[in-house]
C-alpha cells in the first residue's frame, strides 16, 4: 500500500471521465486531485470545486473563463484557459488524467509528457493525431503514457511485464445499436439507446459508425507499437472481454471486467496496483462469444483504417470531418450515411504539410470547417 | 533470444508429458536434454537414447533395469533406480521436467528443489501429497516451481509479474466423457474416447471421476498459496480458457490456447519466454462459454475437496486409494461408481502420523493396500 498520496490534475472534470474519475478518487485515499479543469460547464465545475477543493483550477473556454470570472471559488485559484499546460506540469503533479473530447488536450499531453509526467488518456483524438509525436516526447523526456480507454487499458495490461513481445492484438466491439436497426432510419434518438457503455453522445454515434473502433486500432498501433496488419477487431455483444493479446507460442491472454469505465479510470490512477472495486464478473452463465467483427456494416470504419495507415495529418482530418458530421448528424442536419460520405470527401481532399502538432491542429480545423461547407 | 542451451533432466520420458516434451525440445535449438528417465517401458526408451543422445539416463523399475542393463546406450551412461535424485541435482542441469506419473517423483523434485533447481512440475499427486513441504524446501534452497499443468500454467501465467494479489483463481472443466453419458452403463472403453485433451489412461478417467479436477484444486491452493475458498471450478466444454485470475478490483486475466499440452510444456522448458508454436485459437467463431461445475456429478470431486481441506496426510491417502480404485475400474474389477466408494471407505481410515515425505509415501502405500482389500 503506497502511503503517501498521487497528486492528480484532471483535464476535462464535467465530461464522462472526469465525472466517473471523481466517484474514483472519492472512494481511494491515496488518490488527491491537486489541479482540474473544465472547459465551459461553468455551473458544475462550480460545484465539484466546492467540494474537492483543488489548489488551482483552469476554464479552458475563453468565454466561459471571462463570464466565470479568477475570482477564487473556495481555495481554489483559477487560471484563464492558456495556463492548461502550466496545470499540467506543475512540480507538485504526479500523473496527469486527459478526460477532455476531442483534440483539445493535444498540447497540454505533450506538453505534460514532455516534463516527464504520467498521462493517463482516455480520449483517443490526441494519441491519433499525434501518437507518433507524443511516444517521441515521452520517451526523450522520461514520460508515460497510460491507456484508459477500456480495450488500450485492457491490451496494456495483458503486455505489462510481459516477457514476450505481442504477435497480434484483438480489441473488441459491442456492436452497438447499429447491428439491430435492421431497415429502419437511423435517427440520433436510437443511436443514443446504445445499451453497454455509459458514454457522452458524440462517442456514441462514433460507436454506431465504427469510427470508434476505427480511431481505436489507430490508437493501439500507437501505444503498443504494433503494424495495423497485427491489429484485429473481434465481435463481443458483451462487452466483457475488452482486449487480447496473442503470442508466439498460440498462447492468448485476455482481460475481462463488467463494461465500467470506473475500473480502467481506477487502474490508471492506481497504477500499478489494483484496488477494491465492487463490481464483479459472474461466471456462473457467461456468454462469451466473439465473432467476425462485420466491417462492412460500419461505414467509417475503414475510412479510418485507410487514414490510419496513411498516417502523417490524415488522422487529423480524419477526426476534424468526423466532429463535424457527427454533431451534424446529431443536430438532425444530415442523415446517418452522409457521416461516412462527408468523411471521405473531406480526407480526399487532405492537405500536404509537415507532420508536427500545430499542423495537426490545423489540418483538423480545416477538416471541421470543409466538413461543415460540405454540409451545407 | 537466449544464446546458450538449456540443459534439462527428463523424468519419464517414456510417458505423454514426456513424449510430448521431447517433441517439443526437438524444435528448439536453445533446449537440450541433459539427462533423462523412464520407468520401465525399455523398448521405447532405448529408441529415445539412441535419437537423442543425453550424457545419462535412469530406468527406475528395478527389474527394467536388471533386463536392461547398465551398458552404454550409444555415448549414454545408464544409472540404477536409486541414482534418479543424483540425476536431477547434477550441477549441469539447469531445468528438471517431472513428468513421471503418480508419486514417483516426489522425492527426486524434492531433492531438486533443495538442490535449487527449477523444477517444472507435470503431474499433480507430488504437490498435491507435499504442497507445503516442497514449496518450503524451494523457498529455503532458491528452488522454483515451474507448474506444467494446462490450468496450472495458465493461471501462473495470469498473475506472473502482477503488482496485485490474486482474489480469486479460476480453472476450468471440459467435463469430458461423463456429461454425455445419459443412462448408459460407464465403462472403461466409454470413458477412454474422452475427446479433449490427449491424455494417458488413468488420467483420462480421473477427469471423468472429477477426481482430476479436485487435485487441482488442491494443487492450486499450494502453487498459489491461496486459500479453497478463493479457487473455483468453472465448466467449459471447448477447453479454450484453460485458467483466470480475479482481482481486487473486479479484472480478470484469462489464459486461452487450444488444447495442446505441448504449449504449456514448451513454456515451461522456455520459461520465462514464449517461443513459436504452430497452434491458434481461431477467433472468428469461438464458444467460449463458461457454466456452473456440476460438482454433484463428478463423484469423487468433492471427495479430493475434503482430504485437500482436512490437509496432512489425507491428500496422500487420496492419492493411494485412487489409483488402486481407478486401475481396478480399468482392469474391469469394479465398476465406475465404486471408484468413489473405495476412496472415501480408505480416507475414513487415513492413520494420524506426522506430515512428511516418508510419511507421506507410506500413507499412499498404505492406502494403496487398504483399497486393494476393499475390491477384493
Amino acid at each position: 500500500m503506497k502511503k503517501t498520496s498521487v497528486n492528480i490534475c484532471l483535464m476535462g472534470s464535467t465530461g464522462s471521465i472526469g465525472r466517473q474519475a471523481l466517484e474514483v478518487v472519492e472512494k481511494n485515499s491515496s488518490l488527491r486531485i491537486a489541479a482540474m479543469s473544465a472547459h465551459s460547464n461553468t455551473r458544475l465545475f462550480s460545484e465539484q470545486l466546492k467540494k474537492i477543493k483543488p489548489e488551482k483550477a483552469c476554464i479552458t473556454d475563453p468565454a466561459a473563463f471571462e463570464r466565470y470570472g479568477s475570482a477564487r471559488t473556495g481555495g481554489t485559484k483559477i487560471l484563464p484557459p492558456g495556463e492548461l499546460s502550466a496545470l499540467c506540469t506543475d512540480k507538485k503533479i504526479d500523473l496527469v488524467l486527459a478526460g477532455s473530447s476531442g483534440s483539445s488536450a493535444l498540447i497540454p499531453i505533450f506538453d505534460a509528457l514532455s516534463a516527464g509526467k504520467t498521462v493517463a488518456v482516455a480520449n483517443k483524438e490526441p494519441i491519433v493525431m499525434a501518437g507518433d509525436i507524443l511516444n517521441a516526447a515521452a520517451k526523450k523526456y522520461g514520460g508515460r503514457i497510460l491507456p484508459v480507454d477500456s480495450e488500450h487499458s485492457a491490451v496494456f495490461q495483458c503486455l505489462e511485464n510481459s516477457k514476450s513481445p505481442p504477435e497480434k492484438i484483438y480489441i473488441t466491439a459491442s456492436g452497438g445499436a447499429i447491428l439491430r436497426a435492421g431497415k429502419r432510419k437511423i435517427t440520433p434518438g436510437f443511436i443514443l439507446a446504445h445499451p453497454v457503455w455509459k458514454m457522452g453522445r458524440k462517442i456514441t454515434v462514433d460507436s454506431s459508425t465504427g469510427m470508434n473502433k476505427g480511431l481505436e486500432v489507430i490508437e493501439a498501433h500507437h501505444l503498443f507499437s504494433v503494424n495495423f496488419s497485427a491489429i484485429s477487431v473481434l465481435l463481443h455483444p458483451k462487452a466483457l472481454i475488452h482486449g487480447m493479446v496473442e503470442f508466439a507460442d498460440g498462447s492468448v491472454s485476455a482481460y475481462l471486467s463488467e463494461p465500467d469505465m470506473k475500473i480502467p479510470i481506477s487502474y490508471a490512477l492506481n497504477y500499478p496496483q489494483k484496488r477494491k472495486m465492487s463490481r464483479r464478473c459472474d461466471f456462473t452463465a457467461m456468454d462469451l462469444r466473439l465473432e467476425k467483427y462485420p466491417a462492412d456494416k460500419f461505414i467509417c470504419f475503414k475510412l479510418a483504417l485507410e487514414a490510419g495507415k496513411k498516417g502523417g495529418l490524415y488522422p487529423s482530418a480524419l477526426v476534424g470531418a468526423n466532429e463535424t458530421a457527427v454533431n451534424a448528424f446529431l443536430d438532425e442536419r444530415i442523415s446517418f450515411p452522409r457521416i461516412a460520405e462527408i468523411i471521405r470527401k473531406t480526407l480526399s481532399e487532405t492537405p500536404k504539410m509537415r507532420y508536427n502538432i500545430p499542423n495537426a491542429l490545423r489540418v483538423e480545423q480545416w477538416a471541421k470547417e470543409r466538413a461543415e461547407k460540405l454540409i451545407k
